[in-house]
């Protein structure tokens, strides 16, 4: 298994709001990439995934401080419970320079079948790379 | 106090993915909205707040169904909990025809002093009117 | 030909940014709401539009005034110039409660067959509708 | 003057839509951060402009190709005009393997004072830098 990223994240100027922090819908957006380079970094990114493809079922953020436009943020992810059909991801959001945790994140995400519109068991081989990073935490 | 609105939101295309249907992220986007009309309802809104003001500590969505751009949705905004320092919000989003639940979402509210940048108990006129809401639900 | 709306948009907290007011990128936003809506009064609404779809192939937007959050905006939509295979429409964004200008935008969009990934002239359907459009101005 | 950086921008997957491919708001989106890095790049970045700020007075964008959630784009940015109070600038937005222009965009900025509210000229350091930058193309 390839090693799971930490990717870095620059703070557009369009992501804060008249409050003049980040607002609280982009930490969302970034989440999104981190998970969709997540799965990339598992081999089970977009084009990877055939048959069974991913579905969010819940997500959820924590903000414990604020950033701001030109700011890099640095999020981690990791596998934190694997069920019969779906498992969940977090996400720490750190500031990239001195590390300070900005956000705290967790998405559940479904195994699903687009064509069917239906929930999937988790297949063998997502299965087995997921407990691997489960392991590694 | 006033009624508490029903928010009518039209779905944009560009809030939809290529998966074909809303993006993970609108909904928080959505939720906002929500939270915006439901402060102006109760007398809370963004210019009638002088020196206690409102920060996001945590938001959360679970997603039911998918909706579709296109599509209207109806977002019903109820007070959960009030704290010392901070309150719990839910939101209700269903489909503005049929009533179908799409997706539901908290979202706690800390009270905040954004020239001191730091939290502060719930002002007694505030506490007051959640403490009605809390009550209607 | 249906009357074409002049539709309402109500200002979210995070389309603004830290400049305070809002995002030069969320007038794009609501132009492309603007535009399905013009479409849909039309008849040409995306359920509508079997073999030949709608390709955006260029935008533009001067911004003459700034708006805030919380605001509601007011956006008509027209015909401007009717040609073999594109057409271009214009928006005019006023504030809702003064009528003052805010924004003046245009958009080419050119026929597309999504199938082949080429674009196509205008069905002749379409292009009656449009030139009665164009003559309304 | 330091080099002008190409910068490098990830497709999310919340900047695609239900057509598959990205939302041309989506490239306003990039073109600003392209855009900051340029007056970063220079010396005139958000943390530099004192008295003197900008505001974008028009923009626009011609989309030449589709481009699709995971892959990569490059952006360069020149400058194309330098007047009394404004100057322009151009995107160039390739894919960054194959460098396929998939998107021209233009933004004129203003010298602009967020206090009085009101336009004011090219303060003379900045023009000299603009006009090093108009050279150069």
């Amino acid at each position: 298994m390839k090693h799971i990223p930490e990717i870095d994240v620059y703070i557009r100027f369009c992501e804060t709001d008249a409050a003049g922090h980040v607002n609280n819908t982009s930490y969302f957006i970034y989440m999104e990439e981190a998970r969709t380079k997540f799965f990339e970094a598992i081999g089970f990114g977009r084009s990877e995934r055939s048959n069974v493809d991913f579905i969010i079922a819940s997500t959820q953020c924590d903000f414990l401080a604020q950033s701001y436009a030109g700011e890099n943020l640095s999020i981690s992810t990791s596998v934190a419970k694997v069920g019969y059909k779906s498992f969940m991801i977090t996400h720490e959001i750190k500031t990239s320079d001195k590390g300070a945790i900005v956000a705290l994140g967790t998405a559940v995400i479904v195994c699903f079948n687009f064509q069917a519109q239906e929930t999937v068991s988790i297949p063998s081989g997502l299965r087995s790379v997921l407990e691997k990073c489960l392991a590694a935490v």
